[in-house]
């Protein structure tokens, strides 16, 4: 099984055209706009040049069908409402040379797949989650986008669109190679990253109640200041979690809402966010609890109220031990010393398909880490070197 | 010269009746409402009963004129859109029954004010400042309040007024008596305050600009994330202020807006406001600097931008010497041992008028320093011996 690095190349580049924008190389194709709808209909005539069968499903997933049971490779052809050429487009047309080297190699059999809405238009990865069926399609239905479009009404939009969704029996696998969207392969001059796990998110909103007062005639010592009280509780947090984390670990402070938000009052109430992001569970709850006590004593020191929300979140997601040790050997014949194994901290497809078949991913370097962002590339030796171990591992599971 | 507290306490409730509202004491008397204007034309009822000339000047300063120079007690009777029954009232109840009790003793001559939009309904001591000279008339006719009307037509609703501002000349000093408003009196459980000089407030606001991220691939060691630049510099500010501040200094964080305020993204722009107050303008100099170079020094380690915005401010404003010793004295005689100077965290109308004639201000305590509020009181005995210990000073400076 051969690929060629140039055709494929040159479809990464003819899908890019397909709603290129902005500067560079950007891209701007979120779901259901007619650049999504574009890019799938190009996807799909070829499908049917190399052989595959187009099926489109209810909520717009774009499938090219091999015969019989088969490896699914892919990822998503949506992109961010300003997003890069890449990001998930990389795993479709991954996908689309491996399925055409395969046809002309005589097997293994492969289909493709271009999931739709992965980045998050209307939900969160909606059309691999309505798929895996933690999302159900009533519910999906009724999600609108930022400007009051319901999802229904989005995939009324798909023509062609199939009666039924796909039985996930019918494939053995599926590998989804992608942009690492952060920095650490790009740091380290390394080609693949195997990844073992999709990382878990705990998300919570936390609010202290203090008490508001003027400015210039409450004495500090008086105070019940909740920016205070948050900004005390920030530089805690970090103090305390340099026991427990790991590199990839992180956690973000993203939204701020003080009340009344004005310069001459002390701030009476500060409702904020806290995410919190690990692979590994016991570590997710670790870092729980330390948010809590240190909240809790915060509260207790200055005397505050303390509303802690709901935690919301998803579990870390372990690929599959199998799938992962035929990539880690390819990557290892491919690109000795320049590979590891490492976490995603962002969720992905992958994350939704591991619940129906055995799932992998492959990660290939963000230059300087960007993504989401007309600004995002990678070298074209990376692009080459990620198919080829693709093609490598799949030839692998195929022989088996 | 006698004063009658029970009828300075009458007064005061029958002036509370104009506006009350809410729970307990509280009274709604905005700059220009029906009730501020009704309590304006109380006033002037009051002024006429006891022989003094009632006098609305152009911008609604309401005046009760003694015959030849007098010395000028008062404050304002407009409250904030939900306040308390005393603040500024107190003080120009405090002139009426000192001007009757001062006609009823045959001197000295007392004249009384109530100034107009003291609460900054359309700007900040409004009608003072407009006397003062600080504020054009032309300028604060434009200025609108928060419903958009404008401060020309919210004066228009003012009868009987005057043709002209009045010569400042005509009094040969002022007097403002008013609640605290902060706490440091009733938790030491004095009687009164007299006022040194009334703080000034430097105010800016500061940005970080750092780098907006994915919250889930970038790396801690990456990111530039500009709430923890916040955080970082609040901490640190708190701890060199330290060794630079009298117990009166006070400084707020109340303003913060992250850019773009989301749970999943780093925030790459952090706008928020940084005030600080303190009755020494080398003080305030010193506190200045410290927070430049710790912005700078915030900004160079964790390599971002920064936007210092201009310092607004108001420059301390120090009470009359002479009606400082005057007033001490009367405080010394009359409550031994339970007075002390002190400087006024917030602005008042004497401010303004400091710089027409010579001007001093005397505090009563705030139960539990709470005011702008329904819940704002004072004890009567209190409220009794702030208006005796004026009428000894009067008494003394009228004898000079």
């Amino acid at each position: 099984m051969n690929v060629n690095p140039k055709r494929f190349l040159s479809n990464l580049h003819e899908l890019r055209r397909i709603g290129a924008s902005g500067v560079g190389k950007g891209v701007v194709r979120p779901a259901f706009s007619e650049t999504d709808i574009a890019a799938r209909d190009w996807l799909c005539a070829k499908f049917s040049e190399i052989g595959l069968t187009p099926y489109v499903d209810p909520v717009g997933n774009t499938f090219g069908l091999a015969q019989g049971k088969s490896i699914l490779i892919g990822s998503h052809t949506d992109t961010q409402p300003e997003g890069g050429w890449l990001d998930g487009a990389l795993g479709v047309v991954c996908g689309l040379e491996l399925a055409r080297a395969a046809m002309e190699a005589g097997g293994p059999a492969i289909s493709v797949v271009s999931f739709q809405d992965e980045e998050g238009r209307f939900g969160v990865t909606t059309g691999s989650a309505i798929w895996a069926g933690t999302l159900p399609l009533d519910q999906a239905d009724n999600l609108t986008d930022a400007n009051g479009m319901t999802f229904l009404d989005a995939r009324n939009r798909m023509p062609n669109r199939a009666k039924e969704f796909l039985d996930p029996n019918i494939f053995s696998g599926f590998i989804e190679c992608h942009i690492e969207q952060g920095p650490w392969l790009h740091e380290a001059a390394e080609t693949i990253g195997v990844v073992t796990d999709i990382v878990g998110i705990r998300d919570c909103t936390i609010t202290f109640g203090g008490e508001q007062n003027h400015a210039g005639t409450t004495p500090m010592h008086r105070r019940k200041d909740t920016f205070q009280a948050l900004s005390q509780f920030s530089q805690k947090i970090n103090q305390r979690f340099q026991n427990v984390v790991v590199p990839c670990t992180v956690w973000t402070i993203g939204h701020v809402d003080l009340h009344p938000n004005a310069h001459s009052v002390v701030p009476g109430r500060c409702c904020f966010s806290m995410q919190w992001r690990d692979g590994d569970i016991a570590r997710l709850d670790r870092m729980e609890k330390i948010i809590r006590e240190t909240v809790d004593e915060i509260a207790t020191e200055m005397d505050m109220q303390v509303t802690f929300g709901p935690v919301l979140g998803i579990k870390p997601t372990a690929m599959d031990d199998h799938l992962q040790a035929i990539l880690s050997n390819a990557a290892g014949s491919e690109c000795a010393g320049k590979w590891r194994k490492m976490t995603s901290g962002a969720l992905h497809d992958a994350a939704n398909v591991s619940s129906l078949m055995p799932t992998a991913m492959l990660f290939v370097p963000s230059i300087n880490g960007i993504s989401h962002d007309f600004a995002e590339d990678t070298n074209e030796a990376d692009l080459i070197a990620g198919l080829i171990v693709l093609a490598k591992a799949i030839e692998h599971f195929g022989n088996q």
